[in-house]
């Protein structure tokens, strides 16, 4: 049917397009259904929804996706395309042959698949799980479709993180070390999804993180790291879609996590990565027998793509710097680069280095960087080629103004701090929009406290949203105070 | 935040709000979140879109299953529904309790999940199963939700055909004798899906279809029997709903079916049940173990929730009647209740109203109810109650007027006719939305035929749907001819 195209202003995630129901039912074709758009010299693929009033009988609304579409358009019911029975085997539990997982990763990537389709492809993975094959061929697949960056040197680091951890800021101190030892690490970050913070996030308290893959390789080039944010480039199109549909269902497929990591990383131009997996209550990683795993499958996969990979599994059960959300983690960060800061924060960060660096065969001591302020000086030299104030201090990192402090109804010992209640409660405090708003933990696990003493800060800039977290915090108790024996044995 | 609300004339299938990007930022919210709508003494869950211009800052676009909010709304990111933990807890396969599905089944209804959440649902009960307490649980709240009908009659018949047969139209043939038998049978049936017709658009070939229950009622009383589109009335609003994201993904795990086919057999105030299970290559049940499963499960539901069930299991491997496509099938249905017409079509029609008139008690015969003609004066009767012609002959069913006769290419036998392919045929010769399209079979598996014998007949209202048709018969072979040697041992 030859349908005239007017634009439609709406969403971004799937390339919809806009029939008149009775052109819709003229054609035979439903809401979700894919339709087929032949224009000019090019064809493009639609995802039909049906509206009686937005379109007139005869024209197409195009949504911002397919915004190059105009004038006369032919407009036929798609086929089916062949994802959707790859992903049907992938639902009757039947392991998935190579090509097979590139046809859907090329579907996903040309958004040829709707919503339904890719919710189902995330489930199937999620309870049938991956083999170490369908996994290698995932991982590649991810890895060729996008862009990518390349770089003449023979080693080029990288650092991941599995989330879960609050505070758990090391990545601009890990980069700072390496860089300064004069190893390449082109570090991309994540925006918070369900945290109150990214390291791109924490990191924009101190310059701009969003640059071209062009302006990336400049900013490398000239200080050997960056610290920006991944989403600005199209490193991997495809695990962002991914991630779309798994954030709703909170599900991560081990073997997509793997996919997703090592492809961006592969995509990175990165030959040496270290995988960092904090596992313990409240991790994304629950044990260490899957920990321990979850590295083994990482090392694998990497080596078959051509990367060397190291892990560390590290303690995840409470969160590692003392602030959370933008500002107060920035705070930590460079209080750690200027040799005070979080005692667990510098460690754990100090531990990573060593081993990436060691990893990368190099020699440098990652605590002398720390130490002599060579950590330091490279992080003000990336925050400067990001376009931020390289002399930046502490002073000028302000958190909220509306705060509340929350003090221990009683003496005895920090048992538990609960990353996901002090995440809730940063994000209900406005984090990461309001970037000074979140939590300062007053107290570490293991700390004696007496009845009285400050656990922790809610930082704020708005009254409302700190009454907010104050709702939340009334039938809560994200850090768990108990007299010594009860910490030992206690009565529920 | 409080919005003003527009009205935006956009889908109907999730009660989409439209939010500005800016605004949508500021609450922290995302595409496909829910929010809560406060306005005037009610209280909405919508899910969110965002867009930069078809709503501006400070308005809140309204879809039409929103259409009765209008005004100030205070908009604010609503708590993910409970049942999404539940489905999470069925996606790690664990059986899930008797009022986590009531919370699933009662989100579905109230629109409070997104199309992946559903997804998720979906995949996680097709790849884990549904056990039969789950089962059980799913059908008693399936049929809670919704509206029903009510009868004064102890006996109330009805039945059902689980899909996947091409010219399977027994079900107006038997509903006329169990009515002609004077017994109550309130039969809603749904319109084609992927089929090329279902037996709504059959009826309708005859008589209106659409009814709200109060004339549904009234035909029922006045004839014993209806024949109506199960769609326009609300007995199994979540039916519906599951049913729109199976078919994408062209799944349809067998606990569900089993719920939403009794769920509605029990809105519709049945209270005997004959269920038909094809079974063989191209049918929905594969294999004849399968179908027995599926029919103690069906009958041990059925019992549970107080309905006497009958199964039966049929062939599945072949079309049943000769017509495929609306008019094509009218035209069988009244030429058996004529006393002529495919003999297969007639035998099950028989052999289903007998089992269904015995289940019920009654003692009339299904075979002299049709042979005296009463059957075909009840279907008249009903045709009349529904508003159609009571005294239309076949005369007056004229197929589409383009046509292509399709004939052997050898002597032989025919060895298969394929379900799925003379079904794709018929769909593309335009049926059902072209109602005299569609295919009519001039054999059957078994039959003899010479070289140059017609096959099978397409029909078509129009010639480019004609030659749609023709094109996908270049490469493929929907009835099979085969010699006699070949019939029983074919080389490939």
């Amino acid at each position: 049917m030859e349908l005239s195209a007017v634009a439609v202003d709406i969403g971004t995630r799937s390339p919809t397009v806009l029939l008149n129901r009775a052109d819709a039912a003229e054609m035979g074709v439903r809401a979700l259904d894919r339709v087929q758009l032949r224009h000019a010299d090019r064809t493009s693929i639609g995802i039909v929804e049906v509206t009686d009033g937005i379109v007139a009988r005869g024209t197409l609304g195009v949504t911002r996706r397919l915004g190059h579409i105009s004038g006369t358009v032919d407009v036929t019911l798609a086929p089916r395309p062949d994802s959707v029975s790859f992903i049907r085997k992938k639902l009757d539990d039947i392991e998935l042959e190579h090509h097979e997982l590139r046809t859907i990763i090329e579907d996903i990537d040309a958004d040829r698949l709707n919503d339904v389709e890719l919710a189902a492809y995330v489930a199937a993975t999620y309870t049938n799980g991956l083999s170490l094959a369908e996994t290698l061929s995932l991982t590649e697949h991810m890895a060729a479709v996008g862009e990518s960056l390349a770089w003449d040197d023979a080693v080029i680091a990288d650092k991941h993180s599995i989330g879960g951890v609050a505070g758990n800021r090391i990545t601009p101190i890990v980069v700072s070390i390496v860089a300064a030892a004069g190893v390449k690490i082109p570090k991309t970050s994540s925006r918070a999804i369900t945290s109150p913070a990214g390291t791109a996030d924490t990191m924009e308290v101190f310059c701009p993180v969003e640059f071209s893959l062009a302006e990336i390789q400049e900013i490398v080039e000239q200080t050997n790291g960056c610290l920006v944010w991944g989403g600005a480039v199209n490193l991997s199109p495809v695990d962002d879609k991914i991630i779309r549909v798994e954030t709703p269902l909170a599900i991560d497929p081990p073997g997509q996590i793997i996919a997703s990591v090592l492809s961006k990383k592969k995509s990175a131009g990165s030959t040496h990565v270290v995988i960092d997996i904090p596992y313990g209550e409240g991790a994304k990683v629950r044990d260490l027998p899957d920990a321990r795993e979850l590295a083994e499958d990482f090392k694998r996969v990497g080596e078959h793509i051509g990367l060397t990979i190291e892990c560390t599994i590290t303690a995840g059960s409470a969160p590692i710097g003392r602030g959370i959300g933008p500002v107060l983690e920035a705070r930590d960060v460079l209080a750690v680069l200027q040799g005070n800061g979080p005692e667990e924060l510098k460690l754990k960060s100090l531990r990573l280095a060593e081993i990436l660096l060691g990893c990368c065969e190099c020699d440098e001591s990652a605590s002398e960087l720390l130490d002599s302020g060579a950590a330091l000086t490279k992080f003000r030299e990336i925050i400067g080629a990001q376009g931020g104030d390289p002399t930046i201090e502490s002073a000028a990192l302000v958190p909220g103004q509306e705060t509340v402090e929350v003090r221990a109804d009683r003496s005895g010992v920090v048992t538990h701090i609960d990353n996901a209640l002090v995440s809730d409660l940063a994000r209900r405090a406005g984090a990461p929009k309001d970037v000074g708003a979140g939590i300062r933990l007053d107290c570490a696990v293991g700390d004696t406290v007496t009845k009285g003493r400050s656990l922790f800060t809610i930082y704020a800039e708005r009254g409302e949203k700190l009454a907010d977290a104050q709702r939340l915090l009334a039938h809560s108790e994200p850090v768990r105070v108990r007299s010594r024996e009860e910490a030992l044995v206690e009565r529920i």
